[in-house]
């Protein structure tokens, strides 16, 4: 099989605005992203865009080139273009995969695929959350254990305003209270969407073991299997295959 | 049980730009579509609303006082503001039901409910269609036979770019050689969708006694079962239920 | 509407084995879930049936004339007959709601239904449960606030054996670190299945407000919309619609 | 990645009663089939294994030495052991890939996996098949055409008593003017299950070059992306992770 290509796309706003997250994350949240499936998918060709770029790095040649599109924003989801959101659906749909992580649920591509609020719950506490795996043979649980723990994280709690998963991959279990449906499959199009809870951008999430590990995982599993540019075009097929009777009027 | 309130949505132009439309639909194809559910829901409270209206018809009061809009539109999808479309998919998310018919594959709303591309193939060749039962059981089948037949419809067929059905009531076949997915359901947030394949503007497809049986149950079958006006909040829960312990940094 | 028929069927045999479990349901549980339901919808018809009684009390005529099925069973699950659970099997195709309680995820009946494991794991501990609502607008989730608490419960945690559910009401929080989709839904053929977790014999559980609020409402949820009794006939039909074009060999 | 290796189960029975079948299939069905995915993937380490076999074939060895594991059968289902059965069950669950081909829609283990009728109509009049790709880029669809056609071919018409597809791949348009959702898949466990309609024993399909292709794109489809042998395990997991506080009685 050929390389992986992934592009994971960071907002990359709060690591020039907050001390707290530049301390945490020097290269930026993207950049520490990139370098965890780098290191445990080393035939990858992993590759970042952000908001900042013209197109916010997501040209229409690059979507072209992507198999595996990772997705982190937050405080500017407004500023995303819209014309730039309706390429990375069509893509989307064309076959390419797409991961979602965090507080990328109020993105306007994840809102886009998905047509519901995305909505929950939150609150930033400093608290304990463990990721329960639902099924240990599903690819994006591979080498994690019966569960994982982050000691720090934000909470997301339910209700989660998606549509009903096609898998559950884990469930968080929070130390404050609530539970949240950490770990998401959906297939639209041709393509596959994963949405993957941790990673508030004051905490060092991105360089915990067992979430690269999933995101890494995810990027093997979210490669297309097949792919389809004509997903959006709706032909007029003058010359049916069977013949048509004459009707009376 | 109250009254189940409907609004049947008409684009309402090709019955004032083609004199064989206004023809078959004198009074509007969506007067003719209300008047299917008056004759067969008597106890319904029926209206009507029409692109021309400002708001489109579509007020947040009119939708407020909505359990199940009906759609039709086709030539003048792109005139429907983004802001009418946002207040549709609010109130669906609450939980008013959404039955999309025909060329509404292509409706804003449509799209923006299932997110993907809703494409698929056509031709208009006066060509027989029969609407099979994918399940007799289902209440938006009650009252139909194995199939039915409609003499004269365009035709469209598969693929039709839509994210898998929640469930399948009818798949048609046409004289011309296609089939195609012509009733499917889906959940998202409270609200049911369904959508309803029949409908092209120049033939009298609203009139049959079938299509209109079967418009009626899906009525019935998508008014809501239960509502929630915050699915769309994001609430900041501050005080966790159980205790959080202190963190060392 | 007429009013909606429920047999409550219990295995009925904790009960008389264990004076712990004789203290908590001195009538037995499935008489206590009984009348939780009669006490919730005054004007449901509620019976009971258990596994002591000929066809375990689930004669084809009183299947025949139920709406909605509950079922809780545990240490005595293989001595369900094949030919019962074959009865109960085609009632749910034909449209008899299914609500399955507990232990009663390892019943022929719900691992007939669903076609997996339904493994899960478990631990005794008087730990407290707290069940959050997935979707405040679902009708099953009616009168519960975002979230209500069983202070004493078995613990059941993920994995869970199950294919992915059409509609998650309820995910758990467990006191000692697990969580469980506690509160399921399914469609198969015109039947609803419902799962819902609490309910361990030794505790009073099904004494509980919510707890009986929840099953009342999944019966009302249920409780079918359409039947079709034909759902596992496989007719030959000779004669086509269309006619068909001999072939040369 | 390792060769894949396939199992073909065949019931062997038609071919050694009836001339007719034999002829079309002098070397048995299930070694036509079998030589078809040689055909079209070579590295593939293809088996057989039949109804006559002890354990008809599937030992517990040989299915664990099974990636994916393909069955036909008709006349003979009642004579299919309910032990295999179960075995066969399991390593689906666990991650095996199963792949079940026309009259298969009434076997015993795929009425197992699904928990449904799994009922169809039927007819037997030498009539003109077309499957019409629902998504071009579906892997199982690779290398067809938008639709292909089967000259002669038994019809299998809805309704279809199955749990609504994961996915729909093909749907079958019938001379004799029924449909068919031909092409199904579905998630069970870590296993995947396409169910493909054509294959009437006394028609040469298994030679057909599309239909060769769709079984041998749904082998590789099909093969485990992931795998957990304990998906039946029900552990008792005495030790909390959390503390659990003791409980006023």
């Amino acid at each position: 099989m050929n390389p992986i290509r992934v592009t994971v796309w960071g907002e990359n706003v709060h690591e020039h605005k907050s001390p707290k997250v530049a301390a945490v994350y020097p290269d930026g949240m993207h950049n520490t992203i990139a370098a965890g499936i780098r290191e445990l998918l080393p035939t990858a060709e992993v590759g970042t865009a952000t908001l900042q770029e013209p197109e916010h790095g997501l040209t229409a040649e690059k979507l072209a080139a992507t198999d595996v599109l990772i997705w982190w924003g937050h405080m500017a989801h407004a500023e995303v273009a819209d014309a730039v959101v309706d390429r990375v659906q069509q893509r989307v749909l064309e076959g390419m995969g797409l991961i979602v992580l965090h507080s990328g649920h109020f993105a306007k591509i994840f809102k886009r695929m998905l047509g519901t609020s995305c909505a929950l719950t939150w609150r930033e506490a400093d608290e304990k959350e463990r990721l329960w795996v639902c099924n240990p043979g599903h690819p994006i649980a591979r080498g994690i254990d019966t569960y994982f723990e982050l000691e720090r994280e934000e909470m997301y709690g339910e209700p989660f305003g998606i549509p009903s998963p096609d898998e559950q991959v884990f469930i968080s279990w929070f130390e404050g209270g609530e539970v949240f449906r950490s770990g998401c499959c959906w297939h639209r199009g041709n393509g596959k969407i994963f949405y993957f809870r941790p990673g508030h951008e004051t905490y060092p999430t991105y360089h915990d073991k067992n979430v690269r590990r999933v995101i890494a995982n995810a990027v093997e599993w979210a490669r297309p299997q097949g792919q389809w540019t004509g997903v959006s075009h709706c032909p007029n097929v003058k010359t049916p295959v069977e013949p048509i009777k004459p009707k009376a009027r």
